[in-house]
Parts: structure tokens; sequence; C-alpha cells
């Protein structure tokens, strides 16, 4: 598939083919007035919880967290938008400094690590324990109890179903990390959402804009054509976007996208992209269709729904351009 | 530990000492009429979806649980005993087939066999995919299609959340399988009930049963204080039931209280069955006390949920002495 020895950091060429979604997410996209306080509070809780070593990345996060979830909630109260983009540090911190690499070095370690985070999913842990939580087990069980606050039961429920397949998603990331040829298309895609946190954001949204579907709008085929919609895309945008930054680490090719693609019609990574920012392209045009279609005529916690999955899907686009994935 | 060389199977005295549970649990325990049923009804089920290969274990199985079943929920209808006993037959025959020594022995291909779960799990697989499921996610299909039909949307999410637990747990388990001195009795402790399925069980109990109860009832201190003893409970008893049998298929010995015990204790194996038994003689009698208390004076969901908790763990005690455990 390529040139470099297995290992090397590969050449890219100087620009690979992006996705144009102008057309169907033609922006500027709506924003919060808090992005700045955001950012400030983003910054603060990772001075109680040290969940990132590196004050660079860190300072990237907190910013590319707080641009993101002021457009992922433009219309959300202060609380709710910290309380989000807390969740969203915490899940890319974890993931970026025990998943991945991390944790395909030593896959029983991150084993053992998520084991805490479902103790406190499902609300087993012994409060009286002797035993000092980890910082991400501390600030995952801070975030819990803000979310149990602010949610109804069902609400909650949801939340720690798709934390659940976020962990998973990473367990089965790091699995495969090494072994990029093992993984088909389909599974990969199948997967993806739970890698991207995207569904995850979908019920953090619900909570933080006071609405929630019925169990009729939430299995009709319109709700989960959108939702699908959006889960490709928000995962396919990420591939795109930070695939120049996690070549750069060597190694077998991140798995992601583009090298599935690259193996699949065994081609180089100019076409593989170009068959990538494709398929975005596609997917965001059924996605607008379907928007539309959703937002037609609905009312009430539907006109919501959509409203919400717009803006996460603007969320995904516009950050394809930002600095953290520079490589 | 062993004078046994690695990999050769231990023998082991002649009678392990067990735990005497009749103090807390003095049975005869109440069983429904339609124990045959069931038994009848399994094998129909494992027929559709041939889950286990052997006609040995899976005849083995289905007597099991269907005695098992009919004991832990002695009062419901044919229809919920049949869909718990599918439920179970499924979890211990995925356990039993593809995780424990198949999953340890390919992490990667356990990852992937739980992957179509957890898409089922989730209910984002696509209903006209061309990719076949396979037995297991046909068969988890079926379950899930039943349950939801006789579930509240809070009580499936319940089941739902449960059973990414035990996928984690049989995943964390496989993990471990090669190397228990890695795991603390701690750790292990706050597994063993997603690895021995009794948090679904009750669960389950809720939907067979038809009551649910109240956030707040869920999360008084008297409640959780039962079901963490049941949890306990059941995953112990599994532990010294099962440890003659697991031990014949040599390796560094099961992932279960008794090796724990001995590395923590630097002890042989029947002090620490003697250990073992007496913390499930202990657990026993901090739950019959704890659910004395949630009876006394409890009506309506409470004292439904206390006489589900008295069963479930009345099954567990009673299957102490099943011949699926004779190594």
């Amino acid at each position: 598939m390529s040139d470099s020895p297995p290992g090397a950091p590969r050449s890219l060429p100087a620009a690979l083919p992006m996705p144009d979604l102008r057309d169907s997410f033609p922006g500027p996209f709506p924003i919060s007035p808090h992005a700045d306080a955001i950012e400030r509070h983003a910054d603060d809780w990772l001075t109680t919880y040290p969940l990132i070593g590196s004050p660079g990345a860190r300072a990237a996060l907190c910013n590319i967290t707080s641009q993101g979830i002021a457009r992922t909630l433009p219309t959300a109260d202060i609380g709710s938008l910290f309380l989000c983009a807390d969740l969203f540090l915490w899940l890319t911190a974890f993931d970026d400094t025990c998943g991945e690499t991390a944790g395909a070095d030593d896959l029983a370690e991150l084993v053992r690590r998520s084991g805490e985070f479902i103790e406190l999913l499902a609300g087993h842990h012994d409060e009286r324990s002797a035993v000092e939580p980890s910082v991400f087990g501390a600030s995952l069980r801070d975030l819990l109890a803000r979310f149990e606050e602010r949610a109804t039961p069902t609400q909650y429920l949801r939340i720690t179903a798709h934390l659940r397949d976020n962990f998973f998603g990473i367990l089965w990331e790091a699995h495969h990390l090494h072994a990029p040829d093992q993984v088909t298309v389909r599974d990969y895609r199948a997967m993806r959402p739970h890698t991207v946190f995207v569904r995850t954001v979908m019920a953090a949204a619900e909570v933080a804009l006071g609405y929630e579907l019925t169990p009729q709008q939430r299995s009709s085929t319109a709700v989960r054509e959108v939702e699908s919609a959006v889960g490709n895309l928000a995962g396919w945008i990420n591939d795109v976007a930070s695939y120049a930054k996690e070549a750069a680490h060597g190694g077998p090719g991140p798995l992601s996208l583009p090298t599935l693609l690259m193996h699949q019609y065994d081609c180089d990574i100019e076409s593989a992209f170009r068959r990538a920012a494709r398929m975005c392209e596609e997917e965001a045009v059924i996605l607008r269709s379907r928007l539309t279609e959703l937002t037609a005529g609905s009312a009430g916690e539907l006109a919501d729904h959509a409203g919400a999955l717009e803006s996460i899907a603007a969320s995904y686009v516009w950050h394809i351009g930002h600095s953290r994935y520079r490589p």
C-alpha cells in the first residue's frame, strides 16, 4: 500500500482533497455568545481534573471543544454548555491518552481502566469505598452527577448507554489499530459513530435543550435516518480532518476511512481521499434532504430534535479546518 | 501456587468445603409449575437458534436453565418464563462458546463478535442490510424484540444497559483469564455481578413480574444494599460451584474467587475454599437481614422487588448442586 517502511512516517501529498460541504451546509453557523466563557470554564475544569499533561494539547482541546460546543448548542443555557463541553473534553482526553495507541499497546490495562467507568455508569460503585478513584473516574463521577441532576431518568439511561457504547468503541478501535486490514468498511461504518461520540452528543443535546422524543418518534424512520446520516457524516468528516495528523505518528496507517478505502479499492491515498470526500459530500446531501423532510410541518419535540441535529452536523462540518488537526 | 506443571489438570482434594447456606436460605424454594414446559421450550428455541453444538452440553444447559428460571420467577406467566429462560440460555451459551477460553485466545475476534450485539442493543442496525446476522445476532434480535414488546421504555433501556455490562464483563474476563494474578479481589468483586449476569436477571424480573421501581426507590440505600448482596452472593456461589469443573480444563486456574484468595493469602486451595465458603455464608446472612428489613412494612413495587430478589437469590443457592458443575 505504501512505499514507506512500516513504522516510518509516510509522506503525504501536500494537499489531500477535502470534502466541499458548502452546498448542503453553507454556513455561517449560529454560535452561542458564551464561547469564550466555555473555554475559560473548560480550562478551569481541567485544572480541577488534570486529564491532559501537555499544556499545548490542553489549550488546543479547550479551544476546539468550546468553539465546537458553542456551535453544537447555540441556544443552550450556559450551565448546559459547560456540562456538554466537559463531557466532550473528558471523552476526547480519555481517547487520546488511554485509548488509541496507548490502548492498543496494553489492551488489558485499557479494559481495567474502563472497568472503573462501567461501575460508575451502572451506579454500583460503593461511595464509602476506601479506594481512591482515578482522575478520570473522579471527573466522570462529577459529569454523571451533573447530568443526573438535569436529565429525566430516561434521558440519563440513554446517555449512560451511549457512554458504554463509546467505551466499547474505544476498545474495538484499540483491538484493531495495528491491523486495519482486518476491518471491513461495513464493520467500520457500524462502529464509527461510537468512536466519534456523536450519539452521546445527540443524547446530551436533549438534556441541554430540555426536550425528549416519545418512543414512537424516536423509532420512526424519519428520525432514524437523520440520526444515521449525522452519525456517518460526523465520523467521516473527523477521519478526513484528522488523517494527516494521525498518519504523522507512523505505523500501519490510521484506522480511518481513507485507510480502509485504500485497502478495499487497492488505490493510493489521494484516490482514497477523493472517495472519502465524495462519501462525505453525498452523505451531506442525504442529510440535508432528510432534515428538510423532518423539519417540514413538524412541531414540538420533533422540531427541537431536527434543530439539534442540524446544529450537531454543523459543528462537525465546521471543525474540518481546526488547527488541532494540522500534523 | 500449585505443584502441577502449568497447563496440566491439577488434582483437587476429593471434597472441597462448600458453603452451608441453610440457615439463611433454608428452602425448599418455591418453583413454577411450568418447569418442564420451560425445558421443552428451551430445547425448541435452541433448535431454531443452534447456539450450542454438543448435545450433552445443550441438554444440561436446558435442564439447569429451566429449573433455575422456574425458581427465579416462581409466579411469572409462562411467556415471561420462556423469555427469561431464553435470555439466560443465550448469555450462558455465548459465554461458554465465545467468551472464556475461546475469547481469551482471540480477543480481537471476541470484540468483533460483540460489535454485532452492541449495534442491536443500540438499535442502530440496518434492518435492510444484506449482511446475514450470525446465529447469536439473530437470536439476540429475537430476544430484544420480545423484551421490547413487554417492557416499558425505561425497563428496556435498563435491560439493554445491563446486557452491555455483561459484554464488557465477558471481555474483561477474557483479557484476564490467562493472568489471574493481575486481578485484585476488589476489581474482581466489582466485575463479578456482570460476568454472572445477575443484574440482568434482576432487570428482566421487573419485566416478567410487571412492576417498576420509582427512581427514588431504586437509588435508596435499602434497595442498593439488597441488590449488592444478591450480586455478590450470585457470583461467589457460582465460583465455588463451578471451580472443580473449570479447574479440570488446566491452565493457570479459573479466574474465580478461590483462585484469587489463594493468591491474596498465599494459601492452598482447601484453605481458599474455606474462606470463599465463609464469604458466601456471611453474605447470605447480610442478605437475609437486608431482605427482612426491606420486606417489613413495604408494599407495592418495593414488596414486589423484595420478593423478586429473594427468589433470584434462592435460585443461585439452589444451583450449587447441579450436575452441570460436576467436572
